[in-house]
């Protein structure tokens, strides 16, 4: 990782027109290039603007006004990158918030590339590593429960989880370390047994935070989802109905394909992938399904992890319905048997399906509420843990994350068994390290000087 | 105007994703929802937060953390709209924007309308009416000129001139006052004759503002503008070198027929409204020439206010040349002439072109930067008052500053013109107090307590 310390600034609000826009300068020398551009409106010099107080005050360049703005300075490290930091907030047009930028350039500064002031940020330790993939998933957040999973608490509830296994290893290491280097001094903490047992402990809280994954993963990344069914089954219900709940934060995604098309939904706290063929969303939908071809429907119950198989309750299995359900038995993802249109006379064999499926729900377009609730139920319950709180406890959600943690998992365990078959805490430590290693490629920081600051606290003082 | 003082709140900045974005609140009770859903990070409550100071803690919903954020509070009347006001910096997510400013409408906000805060902002009189109409150009501002036209420094100038104006006809109309109501007193400054050179005085200044639009309008506005000229004889070239100038800042406007495209480019001080037809932007020329047909080439040659008919100094005039030169006799628009391919022997009649066009310009693909000096030169010198220095001169830009100032300027010489008659000044007060209105309408700023004021003013004290 380079440590770049130059001044660096730009547009840090979304691009396009908006009524103010806010330019971000950072880095050795902020406030000399803030001073060579910036002219304020009251009587007093730059030197006696305050910190973090908005100040009214003109860019210029060449001796011209080119916007009238608010400046605030940050100094370091109490700022976003923890170096010095100028913010303007000038007016929001797309030219004017450029020619602004362009001022700074002019003035010394370079222009920043993608993610660099959050890189500053971590590398100047005022955010972890797992608190920048966060804040990068709370820009891309399309779901409340996504806010929810990279909000200020739950960023700092991983943080916390994390630095608790790791000040437990760190502790289990220096008690190792003291009793292999000053032997004399009855330095350690633990016996075999109690090391044993300590670790047992800590890998327990680990094997939770790594288990929480599979919640996070469901938030943060979601779930790829396919409706299938006969024609009239009901598919285009659903999908309008999975879709309708959270209309507005719905987005679409070019697929691929032209005929495919992939919508984020949210189904309570699961995000769906919801694969749409061209046949759902047609109006006629026994033409487009005949289109689309057996071909393209085998491939999407194969790729999907979660299929709704649909079955129209009003209308007895047929043959239709049986190819449906022999495709199933090679589909790798979670199949949830949808009866449809319960308001209506039951002619389906029921009994049957309940057979075939493990997870069986009714829905009916009459009753929307009691539909939509049966579905969020059995998703919620088939891809997260309920009993978590999100924004209240620590998960993670990502494939890295996902990986550091079980590679220190992984090292610990083996630890333990050591200890388990007898070897000494010596041949244990380099296990013990490096899972505090993994632990630190989880959440970026450094630990070494900890080990050290822990055994030497150890020592009575004046020694 | 209805006077809403009732809290509102909306994103300011530019709408989609970017790493940070500003939610304003402002109105009665701001603080008070600000208080609601703001938690500080510090110890402190928020009665201890400082005015205009970025204070960093946290938006909340139901208790929930929704995002870490940075408040500031503008008190009343040091804030854009003159009310209380709370700016919320929050991280720039689409979803994570819209979550918190559903906290503030939930505590008690109101979803802004479009410029309700810049509608406030002159209510309040924190700006007159023409500094709101160049803060609505500056945001929609596509080259440095429009920039510098809507700048702090030239807002400032307009106001100032327009003051200077009513200045002078309240003086004028307070001695007028004061001697038809206080005879004895000898309060009136001025004699017939004096008030008629006063006005006429005053009158220039206003002649010398409204005549300003001109150049105003071909920054602000833009000139409508088209090229024409037989195939091969260069247009393409010409375009590209238009748009080539300025390429950065060059924006599409979809056409009202498919074929005729809109095409914003800054030549110097003018911003042209560039009407590219198919032929011009298509390689083959010829066909496409030919396909648009007569009839859309002589409407635009109508519609457009500047023509740059180009003819090729390498071959003779030939019929088409010819069939051009006497299409363009209809043109309502200024039309230069642009001899074309100047690095190549002459083969063209010039005496012939400067006989039929005041306007002659030569450009060659070969010295692209004294032709595009030589069209920067003459559409300068056509559009715009190259005496104007944009930015420190007081200059208007809208059809609706124009016919207000205009009807101002009328009434003020139906006033001199009355005086020179030989009417008393009791006759013309009626005349100046609509130019003074006709000024108010101008910028909005009301006037009756100026001349109140300024008549009292003539009082000794006591009195």
């Amino acid at each position: 990782m380079s440590r770049h310390t130059d001044a660096i600034a730009a547009i840090s609000t979304p691009p396009g027109k908006g009524g103010v826009a806010l330019i971000r300068l950072s880095g050795d020398g902020a406030f000399d290039i803030a001073r060579k551009v910036f002219v304020t409106a009251g009587q007093y010099s730059f030197d006696k603007i305050k910190s973090r107080k908005q100040t009214y005050g003109y860019i210029t360049e060449s001796g011209e006004i080119i916007d009238d703005v608010l400046l605030t300075l940050f100094p370091a490290p109490n700022s976003y990158t923890g170096e010095d930091t100028a913010e303007i907030c000038c007016h929001g047009g797309i030219t004017v918030t450029a020619a602004v930028l362009s001022a700074l350039l002019t003035a010394g500064a370079r222009a920043a590339g993608p993610g660099e002031f959050t890189e500053r940020a971590f590398i100047n330790g005022k955010l972890t590593l797992t608190e920048a993939e966060a804040i990068g998933n709370l820009l891309d957040a399309s779901g409340r429960e996504q806010i929810r999973l990279n909000s200020h608490s739950s960023r700092a509830r991983l943080n916390e989880k994390v630095d608790m296994i790791r000040h437990s290893l760190v502790r289990l290491m220096s008690s190792i370390y003291a009793r292999i280097d000053y032997p004399d001094e009855d330095l350690g903490d633990f016996s075999d047994d109690e090391l044993a047992k300590e670790l047992e402990s800590v890998i327990s809280v680990a094997v939770a935070l790594r288990d929480t994954y599979r919640t996070g993963r469901a938030i943060s990344e979601g779930i790829s989802t396919v409706i299938c069914g006969k024609p009239n089954a009901g598919k285009s219900s659903l999908y309008n109905m999975l879709l309708g709940e959270d209309a507005a934060i719905v987005t679409d995604i070019e697929g691929t394909t032209r005929d495919v098309l992939e919508r984020n939904a949210h189904i309570g706290k699961v995000t769906v992938k919801l694969f749409d063929t061209a046949g759902i969303r047609s109006s006629n939908v026994t033409d487009q399904v005949e289109r689309i071809g057996i071909d393209r429907s085998r491939k999407m119950l194969e790729k999907c992890e979660l299929i709704f198989a649909l079955f129209d309750i009003s209308r007895p299995l047929d043959e239709e319905d049986e190819q449906i359900i022999r495709q199933l038995k090679n589909a790798h993802g979670t199949v949830v048997a949808v009866l449809t249109k319960t308001d209506l006379p039951t002619a389906l064999d029921t009994d049957r399906i309940a057979e075939e499926f493990n997870n069986v729900i009714k829905i009916s377009t009459e009753r929307e509420e009691d539909s939509i609730k049966a579905v969020k139920e059995i998703t919620e319950m088939l891809f997260t843990d309920v009993s978590l709180h999100i924004g209240r406890d620590a998960v993670i959600s990502s494939a890295r994350q996902h990986a550091t943690l079980n590679r220190a998992i992984e090292l610990m365990s083996i630890a333990r068994d050591s200890l388990l078959g007898g070897f000494s805490q010596d041949a244990v430590s380099t296990d013990i390290e490096r899972a505090i290693s993994a632990l630190g490629e989880l959440d970026g920081r450094e630990v070494n000087d900890m080990v050290v600051a822990d055994i030497f606290s150890r020592f009575c003082v004046g020694k």
